[in-house]
């Protein structure tokens, strides 16, 4: 008889973006207009950058003709590819990363979801509250927790963020394996400073433990003291696995190119001491289970390295930035307390009560959806998540229902009151 | 401290095709003139259609501009391609198959490698031997076999092809849970008929199994009694999950688009007998560690299935297939004996004698590239893959060259002799 991996009925039954995406669809079957406006999940909405395009048609161009089309591509990605990344993300910053340490995929979702089929059933895993939902998830498909209990997973060490430490965790009072940490942060938008950053790579050394560092936001940082990369932190290179996207960078959701960097000197052990290079380990999974990113795909990847790509995309991320301004400013005006929006595309927001019960109230008074953030954990109880995503025009009509329904109610209650 | 996985320790040191790969690196090395000709790795060398060309380019125009944009798709994949997989692929033939029983991925490689995640680690799992490494290899990585010993991973249960039964393996003698078939198969290029795919399904329906059915190569079919999906046979939408791609069917081996077909009537059990649907779990898990296929690659996709988008395929398919024929007619010739060729783009030639050995004489005498049957299992050794994958006059001048000197090699036995 064929059975089940278990570990799936532990997850919670359902997906928060499905369930705001019920709620949405409810709501506009009730009230079809005005349309909804969509803060909520953090995808992008602006074209992708002109260089971008030119490159992939050029490329599609090249699977038309025989003499230069491409099959198989090499699984870890075309070279053309990890050297612009390895030069401008890495070296440019003073990271020391070569180009064959980079692993392009379809997606950081995938990657960060996948990873952790290299490390035994029982490490002891430290994941932040709140957090993306898919560092938790796949490590309980992999039966690394227990069960759902009280809004979280037995067995998994919860690194708190809190108003009180900013949304940048404590380091753990227990020793842990494998640490997932994501700044600029999502869903908090917060970021994490040199020093903040070196005291966890200092842990991870100490422990001989694993960071895991999704990077995917670091294109939204302006302020220049802030690390892009964990590798801009001396001895990063021997605990730190680091994972980057072009989805928010250059608009890539629809379109799908990430990438992943293991550096040859980050060592895991087997149960008796002996050293294995994590390089290695990901390199085999990789070309076991993975066929390569879309050879059009690459090259307009590629494009974000040149002069005009690199305009283009801080042109794309100041629009959203802007947007972030926008959002941030009026919500700190309408009296709520915000973190993130600064160096982030997503601003974090105090509701001063129930998140789901601010998600509906927005929703049912403005016709705008954010993020709850009851659904990132139970640290962010308390709080929802806007994204920056979206036009000019959308955030600003946006702010303005959100100022004219939060006024209308704070009326009402004063009235009733 | 950060331990592995240390099933991954149990894999073979390296991959048959890096294995190939240095070998012809070390050769041309050795003999850069005349360049080698590759008929090993089964990648396809012909443009993409027409029709999937342009609409690869419209779709990149869509792109281009915010009103027309997309970002993330549906994980599993664009209605467009999915309606358009279920009627051509399916109910066209009589196969009762739904639109949203269709995952839309970006290959069948990642599919097959992902799916055993959705399984107990300790199932019986039934793997022909020869095979496509990845179904063995994560399997392995995921801890359902012992050590490898003498050519084989204890604790598989392993299904000879022969032959003697003409590569197409006999049921299991014992009770198993989880059943890997190829059809056309790789590396044989052997296909099966309703009649004995029936007995699969049965036995799979008798012992709660399911069967894992590749049909990558479905496309290559020319006898039109042959099954093209397993859901042609009765009682299979109770017992079976298929894998399908647009690698070889359509060139799209560097484009990437492959889909999995669950259907909703398809149940795996808890230990203590609850049953649990299959196409939930699959869904859970795409959602969770997957973000869709690249917009404009669906769209090059669903050009497949367009009348011009059939007609050029055929045309391709057909290319290819007369490859096939030149192959196999030139190596019987030769006094070889070959099955396949006929409705798949493999043949699989009795080499009378080592594999690795003749892989290496054909690479030496003839600057050709095949694949030893030896990579692919044990039952593999004594034979190699051709690949009909090449342009014709490649595969002409590799069939000149094989012919010349294998004549040349047979003169000098005799005369050594």
């Amino acid at each position: 008889m064929i059975r089940i991996n278990e570990n799936y009925l532990k997850l919670k039954a359902s997906y928060l973006f499905s369930d705001i995406a019920k709620r949405v669809a409810a709501h506009q079957q009730r009230r079809p207009e005005p349309a909804v406006i969509r803060l909520g999940i953090g995808d992008v909405t602006r074209a992708l950058p002109d260089t971008c395009i030119a490159a992939f048609h050029e490329a599609v161009d090249e699977m038309a003709a025989d003499a230069t089309f491409r099959g198989y591509g090499p699984e870890q990605g075309y070279d053309f590819l990890r050297e612009a990344i390895a030069e401008n993300d890495f070296r440019a910053r003073g990271a020391d990363i070569d180009a064959d340490e980079i692993f392009v995929s379809d997606g950081a979702k995938c990657d960060t979801g996948n990873i952790q089929e290299l490390f035994a059933s029982d490490v002891r895993i430290a994941i932040p509250d709140p957090v993306y939902p898919v560092y938790l998830d796949t490590n309980v498909m992999a039966g690394r927790s227990g069960t759902f209990r009280d809004g979280r997973y037995e067995g998994i060490v919860y690194l708190d963020g809190t108003a009180d430490n900013g949304f940048i965790p404590d380091l753990p009072a227990e020793p842990v394996d494998l640490i997932y940490l994501c700044f600029p942060n999502n869903p908090t938008g917060a970021t994490i400073s040199k020093e903040q950053l070196k005291t966890w790579v200092d842990f991870a050394a100490a422990n001989r433990a694993i960071i895991l560092y999704d990077a995917a936001y670091e294109a939204f940082i302006r302020d220049d003291a802030l690390p892009h990369s964990i590798y801009e932190i001396d001895g990063a290179r021997n605990v730190a696995i680091e994972f980057r996207s072009f989805s928010k960078t250059a608009g890539f959701t629809g379109t799908r190119c990430a990438y992943t960097v293991v550096p040859k000197s980050l060592m895991a052990y087997t149960a008796s001491g002996e050293s294995h290079s994590v390089h290695r380990l990901w390199n085999r999974r990789h070309s076991t289970k993975f066929n390569g990113v879309s050879y059009p795909v690459q090259r307009a990847a590629a494009a974000i390295y040149t002069d005009a790509g690199k305009r283009q995309v801080a042109e794309l991320i100041q629009g959203y930035m802007a947007n972030a301004d926008i959002i941030r400013s009026e919500m700190q005006t309408l009296g709520y307390d915000c973190i993130g929006g600064e160096n982030a595309p997503y601003i974090w927001v105090a509701t001063k009560g129930d998140s789901w019960a601010f998600f509906d109230m927005l929703l049912e008074k403005a016709g705008v959806v954010c993020t709850p953030g009851a659904g990132f954990g139970t640290c962010g109880e308390g709080y929802i998540r806007i994204s920056a995503f979206n036009s000019r025009e959308n955030v600003t009509a946006a702010m303005d229902r959100i100022r004219r329904s939060l006024k209308r109610q704070c009326h009402l209650e004063m009235t009733n009151g």
